[in-house]
């Protein structure tokens, strides 16, 4: 374990992981601006919406609407969330930079999420995978509950393993590990790092921890110290998962933000203007979200 | 830097640091019904009120009061916040195991946190860390600001181990470093730390977070991996500084037990009793309080 990178990648999943767990309804409106603002940060990825039926995630039924609308920054990969063969039909005709797939790493959450066994869901995606690298996007695998599931305990890294070596057989890019309902702690990092880095390179792993005890920020910094150096967050740590219970939102990106400013970390952002999109989508949804630093800055203005 | 400790303890301040910014009273009987609580909780340091004069702290007006009546558990040092030879005699006849002396490593924080320069400050605590050392109490030196200063910044480690320096000389037995306004990143541990210990042993120092920015928890592991064990934390992350504006309050009892109790770290603590302390707390001040473990336990009850 070492000195940590000096730039970080930081994918801003809000539009997406953070709304979709959003009872009430944002207008498409509301979303494109939110998602403008947002791409004039400075953020180099917006997952800006999913294309999984709206059955499940009504929040985000506008997801064809809101991908023509948006305004395409050159320098932002727009991604969304891909189940299968329709959604990424979809979402090519609305205009996607990236597709990300999407599997958990325990039985269980998956065949909850997504109501197929793990051995099932590789040839749904490995279709999408190839289809999407057709048609020359950048893919991501989603792995969820690398750590722990809510209804199996603790996940074996071996199960991770295999289940990220399939993905990466099919022909994703990289691979973004999820701490699906935020128990983590950094002994859990360092255990399953220590596993992944030796069969993958450290610039294919994401890093994607929810918040809901608080160590998401610690887990972060550890994750840098193997050298890791991208992580999804989303905006004022809008979110939470609607099939594992009790998990909060993703770690908040401007938590994240204040953190690699203070490290000395270069990630591109501009606070301000981040600032500007949170306090744009917490006023909008008339909540306050958890992100300390958001709350802070609130509360001196 | 290394491993952690196979042991941390924590300090419950609560009762005072989280205690003395809240506004609404809160009754006697309720603050020592509180206290017994977290007594039987197995923490083994609970600072139970505040010395200060009153007028400064109206919420602890009853600190000699609290003294008097809470039940003295053999496994607990109850100590208290003393800033004077008057509050000192309050509290040896209200019954201290551990008398808390205070002052800031910037000049203007400790001007206007008790009106007085640093080198006027000295003779004052010196004063009461003999006494208390005389009446065979345990001393421990609060010093603020040991990172930033809400007025000037960032403060110079040198200018913090001058201050550690002339209260481990008049006596004092450990030293608590605050990270009053909860702005640190662990980088800012790494420098502070390494230069403390060249020149005092880690056993001497405690760490105290505030978590304004949701730093405090990474700031812990990293002080842990420089081999520090104890920390200061309030419960459900109770607090904030009435002279420190816009900081949040100490890092969280619970969070900080849900990070030692992943990372397999003997506190001795039961995170039921707790709970309980948490939730009583919670209730009787009428609101929800910051800590992410306490909500998700809460959520999910």
């Amino acid at each position: 374990m070492g000195r940590w990178s000096e730039f970080v990648q930081i994918k801003e999943v809000g539009p997406r992981d953070g709304l979709q767990n959003e009872k009430q309804w944002l207008s498409t409106s509301d979303k494109v601006h939110w998602i403008n603002t947002l791409s004039e940060s400075g953020l180099t990825e917006i997952e800006y919406s999913s294309f999984v039926h709206p059955k499940w995630v009504p929040a985000l039924a506008d997801a064809h609407e809101v991908g023509r609308r948006i305004k395409r920054y050159p320098n932002v990969r727009y991604s969304a969330l891909i189940p299968n063969m329709k959604g990424l039909e979809l979402a090519l005709d609305a205009g996607i930079d990236g597709a990300s797939v999407f599997m958990s790493s325990s039985e269980t959450h998956n065949q909850k999420n997504i109501n197929k066994s793990i051995d099932e869901t590789y040839p749904v995606l490995e279709e999408v995978i190839h289809e999407a690298k057709e048609a020359g996007k950048h893919v991501t695998g989603y792995v969820s509950t690398v750590f722990d599931c809510p209804y199996e305990g603790k996940v074996n890294p071996e199960q991770v393993l295999r289940v990220c070596d399939r993905l990466l057989d099919a022909g994703v890019d990289d691979l973004s590990l999820g701490d699906t309902i935020g128990t983590a702690v950094p002994a859990q990092v360092d255990q399953l790092l220590g596993k992944m880095l030796k069969n993958f390179p450290g610039e294919k792993l994401i890093m994607h921890f929810h918040d809901t005890r608080g160590m998401a920020i610690a887990n972060i910094m550890r994750s840098m110290e193997h050298g890791i150096a991208r992580f999804d967050s989303s905006i004022g740590g809008l979110g939470g998962c609607p099939f594992a219970p009790g998990a909060a939102g993703n770690v908040a990106t401007n938590d994240v933000l204040y953190l690699l400013n203070g490290l000395g970390i270069k990630t591109g952002i501009d606070e301000n203007k981040l600032q500007e999109a949170a306090l744009y989508i917490q006023s909008k949804l008339g909540k306050s979200l958890p992100s300390k630093s958001l709350a802070y800055v609130a509360s001196q203005s």
